[in-house]
């Protein structure tokens, strides 16, 4: 039987994982939504393995900031431990994205960050991309996804920024991770995510060693979507 | 309540405005189509950060060629004073198209012109497409949008070109823009642009400094579908 | 009222204009088919600039093969006399196409030959794909796209090689033409020519300076689908 | 009539040839996938040149692990004796796929093993995905397909691995090979392949001389879905 208190993070963790697909962000099994209710403490997420197409709210399973199954007959997505500790350092962060989507994974294999070139990419943060190193042979042993929570955080703190100052992010020789508010503002962080990857790419391509976006342009399209009196979008 | 008398421009901002995700221009809500009806000196634009899938032809918002809103409940674009701008100079024409479409995007952010290559090019227009480059910074921390609209016609002259020559545009470090007599026709050179800035860079990669188009096809090319003796398409 | 001696060819070349579309082929009106009837000297040919979805057989317009309009109320594509031209001197050809398929047009525009480097590219011809030199200025500036038809045969001529050795070309700065017996294998060798002109530029991207594919396997992979014991396919 | 004795073979390579076109792995007619029953010593495999929308699972050809026809009015693919050879010697494999899918034949052209760069690689194997050098010019000219067979395998044996340790391959100058338990993982795994040639190759266009893959990144995530103790997935 399912909990009701649970049907809502299930619903909008399914809906979220539908949009994976349904984006071009995943092929087969490749990516894992889910979305959490900081009130009881738990999060809902893909079960592993299983095709978009056989989804359910039901199936999501639901688990708490420690990683424990709190309910379902699902074995959680292996990633499941990096979604974990995420949430239980952020509390303002109601959805978490995974995927291995084309450009933002080849950034992720070059172990390089994603260079700001663009308004399209300042709409959405100040910064370039960070690509967080490939961890230590010592946590890749212990517990690797666990561990890759925590790679994600001192990727952040090593360059003085906090999560709320970019919302995705690329861990190194691996791929993107992506989070908002909820799991929809995720999810859009990931198709945004895959757009300015595929525009930096293209950027070298037809121009190498193309200078960053200027400073009076980055802070003026983030301030018009992020800023005190930003005026993008209804109100 | 509608005005009756914005029917029209309300109807083909919304359909050009559809046409922008079902020609894959546009991830969510990157792109805006506005219709101008200059004997009443208005025009409709998309509002603010609505997903396509939501607009309906009563959603888009009527404002002046001074930037003032004449109906709707909904903010315009924040691209808007843009597109006024545009339609207050250019009397000939009804419609203007802003996207942040992959190819032509990469092009604006290598702040490079689009090299006329080929005939496609040239069915087209004469000319290389023009980057305009970013703009001062304190153009920028101005009334940005507005002066957007000054660095495009700018560009156009300090080239001694006109906006006829060349019905579409790169801002530096931003994206593409393009008009034409009416919003569909503003569409459709959204659509082209995209597809030669694609070319452009495929054509690049195969054969690095390729050379320009010679003249005598860039001239039979364009005249075959410009000129006094326009032979191409339906009388 | 509509001669039913041409219902074939209106067919034919009607289904091969809505195969260019559905296949990724073209963009807005940049491609035409057209089917040929050898025994009454015509073929149908797509009409000038009309949308795709436009289209219907009543609509093809039927021409002689010196380009006489002989029944339709459309103008024909403005690409007419070029079909003509190679209808006139080529008795097995029963369908040509012309489009700008992205990677052809690439291709094109660098005005190179689309290497053989791989038994995809032998599985259809021994040849490179051969890029006709644009024409002199002269020929453009007179009878274009008639001449465009024997700028074609030349190119063929020049390397010693027939229409039947390699169904398929690139105009040098224009973009592809690919002719077969009927309309549907014209067609054909559009989708595979496109896909041919992919794999080769990211051949060379993956492999700068890659070898052209050895004798051997050109030999034997046209061998399997061309020669007197040919295997591939059913009987 | 047909078999019931094969039906089950018959539906499953059906299943995974219309899964080609649906995956974009092939245009045309370029793919085909078959499915083995070992304890009867046959498999079923698509028809040559028959395009996927035209396909049933009766119109696939029965034949024995020799090559010869059990069941079938058609012809089987050109690339039997391919599927053939690897059946007998690989008792464990109960589905074989061969596609010219774009980025794997690429790098196939290019005669290069894809590096391994990221854990979307290693999550399906610990190696570089083989490229077997092109055929010696006698075993070419001779039993061609045949030999194809043998080719793959003496290129696995070359270095020291088995069809176990990595389930695809590329054939120097020609296509992809993959296969699985059944066809349904072969196809699985021609997508897969497809994915990791294309992220390799805009890796590389990212950082050129990109380092592999660090080994204890390797073990770890192959382990994740293979080992011992693999936790990806449900029980």
């Amino acid at each position: 039987m399912v909990d009701n208190a649970f049907k809502q993070i299930r619903e909008e963790a399914y809906a979220g994982n539908m949009e994976l697909p349904k984006n071009n962000l995943v092929i087969v099994t490749f990516g894992n939504v889910s979305s959490a209710d900081h009130g009881r403490g738990v999060f809902a997420i893909k079960p592993s393995g299983v095709p978009y197409e056989q989804l359910s709210p039901e199936k999501m399973v639901i688990v708490d900031f420690d990683g424990n199954i709190v309910e379902g007959d699902l074995r959680p997505s292996s990633d499941t431990p990096t979604h974990a500790v995420l949430y239980k350092h952020w509390e303002d962060v109601g959805g978490i994205v995974h995927t291995h989507s084309t450009y933002g994974t080849a950034w992720a294999q070059a172990i390089m960050d994603i260079p700001i070139f663009g308004t399209t990419h300042a709409d959405h943060t100040t910064l370039n991309i960070p690509c967080a190193p490939p961890m230590d042979d010592e946590m890749i042993k212990g517990q690797y996804e666990y561990e890759t929570g925590f790679q994600i955080m001192n990727a952040l703190k090593d360059r003085g920024i906090t999560h709320q100052d970019v919302e995705m992010i690329l861990v190194g020789s691996h791929a993107p991770f992506t989070w908002g508010k909820n799991a929809a503002k995720a999810v859009y962080n990931s198709v945004v995510l895959e757009e300015i990857a595929k525009m930096a790419m293209f950027t070298l391509q037809i121009h190498p060693n193309n200078p960053l976006l200027k400073p009076a342009l980055i802070e003026k399209h983030y301030q018009r979507k992020h800023g005190a009196n930003a005026y993008y979008g209804q109100k």
